[in-house]
C-alpha cells in the first residue's frame, strides 16, 4: 500500500494510492485522524483498516494525483531524525574522510526545512551552495525504546525518499552542522510511504539514485549501509523513545555537489533535482530562488 | 509579567503569575489558545491583552503556584534551537579548546528530551555521564526573517532558564552532539517566561548560575556571552523563519561536569540541579534513574 499526503482547502490530509488515483481517507470517514502520525498512534502502527477503508471507498472519495499539492507523508512528524556519513563511499568524499565514524552521526531536521513532492527547493539569499542529498526514510508506526536487532525492523510503518537538501557553506561554518542542514524548505520527502510490508525487511537491496536535470549524480544501494535500519533504530532507541509518525533520513551515498572535480555543482533556480529509490517511487522537486 | 505554562485534566494551559498564584487564563477567557506558541501567533507576539485578561479574572480562575505541575512556558514550541560553545570560558574547558568558533554552533533538542519546573530529569540506563547546562533560554514572539542587529531583539516574547541536560558519553561518539543531546526527559525550561520589558535587551548583564546539591558549580553573567542574542537571532534567521512561541537555548558557561578536576562530576539519583538567572529565577530538578 502507498500512502500519500496532501493539502486540501481544511488542511492536510492522507490518502492510499490506487492506480493514478488517490483515495481520500478522511473523505470516506470523516473520524480517522487527518494526520497519518495520528492514525498510526491510535492503532498502534496497524495500517490493515486503511485497506478496507480503501476498499469501500466511492468514486466521490477518488482524486486523480495530479490535482494533488503534496504533502509530506506525515504532516506533524513528532521528530525528523537525520543519519549522516552512512556510505563510506561518501565519508571517504568528505571532509572527514581519515576519521571514519564508529557510530551513527546524529543530527536533526526542523519541520520547517521541509516539503512534499513536486513542491519548489528554495535557495536561499545567503548562499550559493545549495547541495542534494537522495536519501532512503524511514517512518516509525509503533512507540519504542531499548529495541534489539531482532525486533527493531518491527516497529516501522513504511519507507519513503528524501532529498536531506543542505547548505553547504553554512554546514561547515562549526562543527556541527545544523545550521547548513535547516534553511526554509531547503529539503522534501515523498512523494509516499510504501508499507514496510511490501519491502524488504530493512528496506534492504534497493537501488538509490540522485538525478540532477536527467544526469545520474548518486547510484548506490541500501545495502552498502554502514549502518543498516535496525542498526540505528537500536542505537537511537537507547536514549529516544521512538514514536509513531517519527522519521529517519538515513544518510546519502557518494556524488554530492560539493565533491565532485573539477568543480562543485551547486542547485541554482529551475534545476530539477530528483531522487529515485527501487520499488518506492521518483521524488522531484523543481529549485527556486529565495524571494 | 511571568508566564507559567503546567498540566491540567485538560490538557496544558498557560496563566500570569501573581504573587505565590496563578492566574489560568484560559479559565477567564476559554477563546484564548491554551498553548503560549499559539497566542503570540494570534496577537504578534503582543502580551498586553493579557495583563488585562488576568486584571479581571475572578478568585476561582487562581491557584497557587505549588499546586501545579508544570509544563515547558511553551507547551509545543515549533522549533527548539540550541547554541553551543558561547561562553569562552567553556570552550577553553573542552574537547574543542584550541578550535575557538568564528560562528555560532547550532544543533537542536526534540520535545521528547525536555520537561518542565519540578519534574525529574532521567539518567538514562545506557550511561552514567549525565551532565547539567545551566543556560539563558530565549522565546520568541514574532515571526521573522533577515533580522538586523537594530530589530533583532524586537522579536522575542520573553527569557526563562534552561537546563540543558547531556549524555556526554553519546555527545562524543561522533562529531555531531544530536544524540548526546537528546535523551528522553534529560533537560528542562522554567520555571515561567519573564516578558522582555522586564529585562534589558538581549538579557544582557544577567548573573547565571548552576548548583548541584546546593553547591555551586557554574557561575557567569550573559555580559560573557561570545554572541550575544541579537547576533544570533541574525546568524539564526539568515536561513530560518523564526515563529512565535520558537525557543532558543544561548550556550553554558565553564564549570560543567565532564570537565570537573580531579574527576568528572555526574548527576546520579536523588540529585539536585538548580539554575538560576538574576530576575528571572529558580529552575530546579531532581534526577531519577529510567525505570
Amino acid at each position: 500500500m502507498k500512502i500519500v499526503g496532501f493539502e486540501t482547502n481544511n488542511g492536510a490530509r492522507f490518502g492510499v494510492v490506487e492506480g493514478d488515483n488517490v483515495i481520500d481517507i478522511q473523505a470516506v470517514d470523516p473520524s480517522i485522524p487527518s494526520d497519518l502520525g495520528e492514525y498510526l498512534r491510535s492503532t498502534d502502527g496497524d495500517l490493515k483498516g486503511l485497506a478496507d477503508i480503501a476498499k469501500k471507498a466511492p468514486a466521490s472519495a477518488k482524486k486523480p494525483l495530479t490535482s494533488l499539492k503534496f504533502t509530506l507523508p506525515v504532516a506533524k512528524p513528532g521528530k525528523i531524525i537525520c543519519l549522516g556519513l552512512n556510505y563510506l563511499d561518501h565519508v571517504k568524499e568528505g571532509p572527514q574522510k581519515d576519521n571514519i565514524p564508529k557510530f551513527q552521526s546524529i543530527f536533526f531536521r526542523m519541520l520547517s526545512s521541509l516539503t512534499g513532492h513536486l513542491q519548489p527547493l528554495i535557495r536561499p539569499k545567503k548562499s550559493i551552495q545549495f547541495d542534494y542529498e537522495g536519501e532512503l526514510v524511514v517512518i516509525i508506526g509503533k512507540r519504542a525504546k531499548h529495541l534489539t536487532l531482532e525486533n527493531a525492523c518491527d516497529i516501522v510503518a513504511g519507507y519513503t525518499v528524501g532529498n536531506e537538501g543542505s547548505i553547504r557553506e553554512y554546514q561547515r561554518h562549526t562543527t556541527q552542522w545544523g545550521m547548513g542542514k535547516n534553511f526554509d524548505q531547503s529539503g522534501s520527502i515523498g512523494p509516499w510511504m510504501v508499507t514496510a510490508d511490501e519491502l524488504p525487511r530493512g528496506a534492504k537491496g534497493l537501488k538509490i539514485e540522485t538525478r540532477l536535470n536527467g544526469k545520474t549524480m548518486q547510484s548506490a544501494n541500501t545495502d552498502m549501509f554502514m549502518f543498516p535500519v535496525a542498526e540505528s533504530l537500536v542505537y537511537l532507541s537507547e536514549g529516544m523513545t521512538l514514536e509513531p509518525g517519527d522519521i529517519l533520513f538515513t544518510g546519502t551515498p557518494s556524488g554530492v555537489g560539493h565533491a565532485r572535480k573539477p568543480e562543485p555543482v551547486w542547485m541554482k533556480a529551475g534545476d530539477v533535482a530528483e531522487v529515485e529509490i527501487q520499488d518506492i517511487g521518483v521524488l522531484r522537486n523543481t529549485i527556486e530562488d529565495e524571494k
